[in-house]
Parts: structure tokens; C-alpha cells; sequence
């Protein structure tokens, strides 16, 4: 096997650069190849199988970059189709839901655990079925927050605002006592210190962290890290508006991302 | 020329449907089609090409079902595309920027407008470059409000949130005296009771009343009114999730839409 094959990260846009991100700061020497289904974006209100089609015509994508592991960093693709991609191809992948499940329920005490997110993830009930799997005795409580994702592009996270609307939103998960709450959102991180001021004792997870870390063990297990400590090489594909893309994404990550190319995939 | 043929609406999701309200509300004997690119939704972080390329497969499908008359309800399409959908094809069309802008520019007295929108609205200058081609003496102030829309959807019209973020945004048009607002969306009639409070001598201009008064006047100017006055009949299609559309739909209107049609365009 030759590790030094680029790990592929797919996501219906530019918001899981969150996790290549993350993935950039656990595995500082890995290749990677972001790719951002921009033309379709976002998969949120599509149907079950409009979305596992275009998870798996990026997938196809991936593969043809000779991926060595894939992630998918879209919560909705992560939701409705990792298990029907893991059924179809060889190829290791890890979906972001799982893996905040998981930190969730190692880091719950009292078994009472808050999910958010966007609408159409906590309307595909994913989180829950995840958690459920692992535990079917937790309690669960899981809220769509609309207007976070927007308050964060509007770049007003630390804002009255978004206090007020975190309050509207979270006031119920004080009520359960929930002790643990996943932010189930690429964008959600974001409001970390206006979550925890209303959340003072709740344990927050962050899937994109929870992600990244999942993938560096899955490559020691594997033996697929990469052997040579040279500088890596991150590439961006979009199937629409790659300046629009190099804009955004460039801001969240404090760097220009440099060219990102346009591909066409169906 | 058979008066009884229907006026086609196009729209990238469901926000048009305002328009067809609108529309239902001012030639109520009109048989209509409204169609929503679901698929493709939103048009808004789309390129021009694509945007046109879209656009061009919605009117087809509508000239497909022999539509005397189409309406851009989609602000993106409407900006980015009608004046090279209406090189393209003979049947007469309007959109929603071009007929907002009018309005606005019979109601100002001050010359002094202010336009609030989508960023993909705002960030296209569609407006800026409508008004201004109408008048260049116009001061305009165009402002993009990303949180407008989720606070609808929310059902947050009237609350302190929306308050509060309705202050945040509007205060710039009352340092500058604007004494006319355009609602360049089709989502923001909803917060007209908050904008109101904020902006009390500003005269509000919504986008989708004034397509619905254009598209009656310009269908009497051409004798293309429908002259049976029997109950029309109203089609919906979309290009995906028909179940989602016809939920927030029939929320929208107030009343079951009834069957929505997936259809494929492309």
C-alpha cells in the first residue's frame, strides 16, 4: 500500500473545511484532496436518494484521485448514505454523525445527551439512531438551530444577538440536564463561548475534531500513515463557483487556500 | 391567442410562492403553474452560467406546458438571466427585481433608496444596476441580511430576536434617510411589522405585490387576460423532495397545495 496517497474529504460545500481543518492539525503530513459539491449544495433539503447518488458520484470522484480513506465531512451525506457507500466500495470511510455519537457517549455521565444542528441533519434523525445504537437506554433530546449557521457567516458569533438566540434555543437542554451536547454543525464551533455561558456544565462535542481524530487512529490501525514528513501537498475541487469557494474558504481557514479547480462529475 | 393557456411561474425552491399568492390574489381566474427547482436550490451561491443554463431549462419546461406568460419569482434568475431569456424566447416575461425596482422609484421622494436582499441578491447589484438604469441620480444603500430568512422560517417574525436583528441591520437606512425600503426577497414581507417599528417613515416596497400588479397590468395591456371566469387550476412541480415543497407550501398559502410533481428537466 502506498501511504502517501492523498486522504479524500467530501463535503456538499464549503462548510466541512472545518474538518479538513482539523484533519490538517492532527495529520500534519497527509495529503489531502477537499472536495466541495458546490453545484448541489445544499444537500440538506434533497431527497434520501438524490443524496446518496451525488455521496456517490463523489465518492467515484475520490477514487479516481486514488484516495487511500474518505471522509465525509457533510453531515446530511454522513446521515443518509455512509452505510449504503461502505456496502458498495472497499475504500475505509468515516462519516462525522458516527463519530460525535461516539465522543458523546464516552463523555456523557448521567446518559442525558442534546443534539444539534441543522434542520434537514437532526429531521433525518441520524444523531439519534447513532446514539441509540450505541446505547438504546440514553435520553436524547435534538433541536434544529437555523439561525446559527447564518449568525456565524454574518460573523456576529460573539453578538447580543446570538446570545439571545442561544438562550431561545438551548433553554431546553438546561431543563433535561442534558451533560452533553453535540454540535452537530460544521459552523457550530464558532459559538462555543456563547453556548457555554448558557451551558455552564454541559460537555460540548465538536464532530470535527471528534472526526479528525477518528481518522488518525483508523490510519495507525491501518498502517496507512503517510512515511514521508514533507510538506503535503491540499488540493480543492468544486463542481460550481470556485472563487466564491477560494473566498470563503480561505476566511475560515486564516489562509489563502490558493487555486481551487472546477470539475464536472456526472 | 387561447387566453385560457396559464401563466408560468418559476422560482429555484419554494420562496416564490409568495409571488404566486400575489399573483392568485390579483387575477384570481388565472390557471397557473408554479415551478420550483428544488433540485438546484438555491440558485443564489450559483455562477452566472449556471444560473443561465438553469434558467433556460425552466422556461422550456413552462413552454413545454404552453404558458402564455412567465414570471421569475427567483431574484438570482431574475438577475443574473432575463434579459438574455428574453433574447431567447418570444413569450413575454418579467421578474421580480426589474418590477421592485419601478415601484421603488415611483415611490421615493427623496431619491434615496435602500434595498435589503440575500447576499447572493445584494451581491449580484441586480437592484443597484436596475435603479440606477432608471434614474442614475439615485442615492442607493443595498444591505444583505442573511438572518431574515431563518427567522421567518422560524416562525420568529415578531420576536425580540428578530427585533433586535432588524436593528442591528436597518439602522444604516434610517442614518441615511432613506425614505423608501425594497424587500428583495420573497421571505421578508413577513417581518414588515418589525421593519415598520424600526424605519416608521419609510415606505416599504415588496417585490412580490408589485410582480403580481405588473403581470395583470401587462396581461390586459396584451389582451391576454383569461375570460372564462371559472375556477382555475393550479400545477405545481419540482425537480426534487415534492413532499417537502408541498409541506412548507401549503404553510405558506395557508391551505393544502395538494399534489406536487417531481418532474426532470434536465
Amino acid at each position: 500500500m502506498n501511504n502517501n496517497r492523498p486522504i479524500g474529504i467530501f463535503d456538499s460545500g464549503v462548510g466541512g473545511i472545518t474538518v479538513f481543518k482539523e484533519i490538517r492539525k492532527y495529520l500534519p503530513y497527509e495529503n489531502l484532496i477537499y472536495f466541495g459539491d458546490t453545484k448541489h449544495n445544499p444537500y440538506g433539503s434533497k431527497s434520501k436518494d438524490t443524496v446518496t447518488r451525488l455521496s456517490t458520484e463523489n465518492v467515484q470522484f475520490l477514487l479516481r484521485k486514488n484516495v487511500k480513506y474518505v471522509v465525509i465531512a457533510c453531515n446530511t451525506a454522513s446521515a443518509l448514505s455512509l452505510h449504503l457507500l461502505r456496502k458498495f466500495y472497499t475504500v475505509p470511510m468515516i462519516g462525522v454523525v458516527d463519530t460525535g455519537a461516539k465522543a458523546a457517549i464516552e463523555t456523557t455521565k448521567n446518559g442525558k445527551i442534546g443534539v444539534i444542528g441543522t434542520r434537514a441533519t437532526i429531521d433525518s434523525g441520524a444523531y439519534l439512531r447513532a446514539l441509540l445504537k450505541l446505547d438504546p437506554k440514553l435520553k436524547i433530546k435534538s433541536l434544529a438551530c437555523p439561525l446559527f449557521v447564518p449568525l456565524v457567516e454574518e460573523g456576529w458569533s460573539n453578538s447580543k444577538v446570538a446570545e439571545l438566540t442561544a438562550f431561545e434555543y438551548l433553554k431546553v437542554f438546561r431543563k433535561i440536564k442534558a451533560d452533553t451536547l453535540v454540535l452537530g454543525c460544521t459552523h457550530y464551533p464558532f459559538l462555543k463561548p456563547v453556548i457555554v455561558k448558557i451551558l455552564k456544565n454541559t460537555r460540548l462535542i465538536d464532530s470535527a475534531t471528534e472526526t479528525a481524530k477518528a481518522v488518525k487512529k483508523e490510519l495507525e490501525q491501518k498502517s496507512l500513515i503517510r512515511e514521508k514528513k514533507t510538506r503535503p501537498t491540499c488540493t480543492f475541487y468544486v463542481t460550481d463557483a470556485p472563487e466564491r469557494f477560494k473566498k470563503i474558504g480561505s476566511s475560515f481557514l486564516g489562509y489563502d487556500i490558493g487555486q481551487v479547480k472546477l470539475v464536472e462529475v456526472e
